[in-house]
């Protein structure tokens, strides 16, 4: 008997983190965002062992499905999370398949790849093997799983925005996601400071040890910040938001995460009439800030390029589309 | 009778906030230091009712016993403080007399002048007026009722350190000094931007009264920022001291007080290695930063002045003197 070739294609938004950074890591609520930029993953079921992987951000390699097997994902660094995704299907897998990544843009800049490329990974091989279909809390159940094997800690904010699309508030004990309505222009600038969120973690870890009190009173102020936000952004509030953008940006400095390449980022989109707020978004020490509001972006350039020849902005927007079937 | 001329001679240390800026003003601890910059006011009774005053701050004013009234201090603004010290023993001055107040430094600066002026001021009447004699914490309670009614709020922080000296924790709801033992090189650096430190306060209340529960986190944090620089700068854990100058910083900028000039020079502070940790010292958007620790004077002004001409070394360091007298 032939088998028919079956094709998956799912794709799977990236995300940005706006509130609750490092403080989600201690059961604090956060909110992310998913954009519009995606990670597209097409899983072509093959008739033979082949396990063919093309990738846009990690090029090609091909295994057998023998191969697949826990731990595997270690010796092939640029496949982490593609492969621990297969893994977590390891003993479901009746043959091998070609599968092809597509990412809307360059995983360096951050924008919650290694989240999406799982979501979307996770949720073409859950299409092709689990009849069941997609569930949206199962599938980020999953990915947070598979990112925690690879990353060790992790909150899955990134994944709750990949998964579900829009602005959410997230709570990491419970993988609660609570969809908000409303949407506004973001203004994103990468700084051009690449750094591994783990060290990020160790960093503030090691300093949080010597100043446990203090850091419990730092990740407090963090939820109030994201607990009143999450309420200023369903009623459209932007100012409080920006205002509470700016607190925020106060507590990622307090973590010992800001660096003078983000600051002045920050003080440039702040002296933009048209931006709310700005803060680091994410763990800190590098990626991107974002500023809310639509930045006049010949002025904001010329300000940021005197400073920092290697910052730029990634236009990128709010997307309410979360992980989706392309093909089935 | 011809009575003969008295001569009261006093002086009173500047002073820098170390911790607690702000979070003092709502019952919180603050840490502040005496510094080696002191303002010197000699009083000489006279016969007649004249009253001169003379400052190298403020120049020179003449006025009459029969003028010293409540409010007089309102109508000459250089002479705040002095005048409403005068006028809080109006009803016992029984003649005129020369003051004249003399100062180590440049008020602009800040470092604490308008109370060291204060507590000098104050302490001279004091001396002249009632016999027995300068107690510490009658005199501190005089100058903040003094202060607060020139400037409306007041800490009284600043006055603390001017009558105690050395380096002390202070609570003002109940005026109480803790004196702290040990001392270590600061590094102090003027931005070149003068703030008045009630539109300061003002900004900061505006901002709180639109996020009242955050802003008692932020303050709930300084005060563990400083009960913890309290208890290691006692045991000289300098390291620890700077990490929770770095934290306190990044909750000054959360009260929105921060400015790119302040954290361009707490960025290059914090380059040195021989700096522990650095942040804005008092109310910020202005002033001066300091950094604990002996920084390379040289290449610290090679770095702050290719960002900032205005900036300026200000050399001060703690001193364990308060007010003093030196004739009576």
């Amino acid at each position: 008997m032939i088998k028919k070739k079956q094709k998956y294609t799912v794709s799977a938004p990236g995300s940005l983190m706006l509130f609750g950074e490092h403080a989600v890591l201690h059961g604090k609520p956060a909110l992310v965002s998913a954009i519009d930029k995606r990670i597209t993953v097409e899983l072509l079921t093959r008739d033979d062992d082949e396990i063919n992987l093309h990738s846009t951000l990690s090029g090609t390699q091909s295994l057998q499905l023998q191969d697949i097997a826990p731990d595997l994902w270690r010796s092939l660094p640029k496949w982490h999370f593609v492969l621990a995704s297969i893994t977590f299907y390891q003993k479901h897998l009746p043959s091998g398949f070609d599968l092809k990544v597509t990412a809307d843009y360059d995983a360096p800049i951050g924008l919650g790849s290694s989240a999406a490329v799982t979501v979307a990974t996770l949720a073409a091989l859950t299409l092709w093997l689990d009849k069941k279909g997609l569930m949206q809390q199962s599938l980020l159940r999953h990915t947070v799983q598979v990112i925690r094997e690879v990353q060790g800690i992790a909150s899955g904010a990134d994944a709750a925005a990949s998964v579900y699309g829009g602005v959410i508030a997230y709570h990491m004990p419970t993988l609660k996601v609570t969809k908000l309505a409303n949407t506004y222009p973001l203004t994103v600038i990468y700084s051009g400071q690449k750094i591994a969120t783990q060290s990020v973690l160790e960093h503030v870890s090691t300093l949080q040890q010597r100043h446990d009190q203090v850091f419990a009173h730092l990740y407090a102020a963090i939820a109030a910040c994201t607990h009143e936000a999450k309420q200023a952004w369903q009623i459209s509030d932007w100012q409080a938001v920006g205002e509470l953008m700016n607190i925020h940006q106060g507590l990622h400095d307090a973590l010992g995460v800001n660096t003078q390449k983000l600051v002045d980022l920050i003080f440039a989109l702040r002296s933009d009439p048209k931006i709310f707020g700005a803060k680091i978004s994410g763990a800190g020490m590098g990626d991107c800030v974002i500023g809310l509001g639509k930045a006049d972006i010949k002025e904001l350039i010329e300000t940021i390029s005197a400073k920092n020849s290697q910052a730029q902005l990634i236009p990128v927007q709010i997307s309410s589309q979360g992980v989706a079937v392309i093909e089935n």
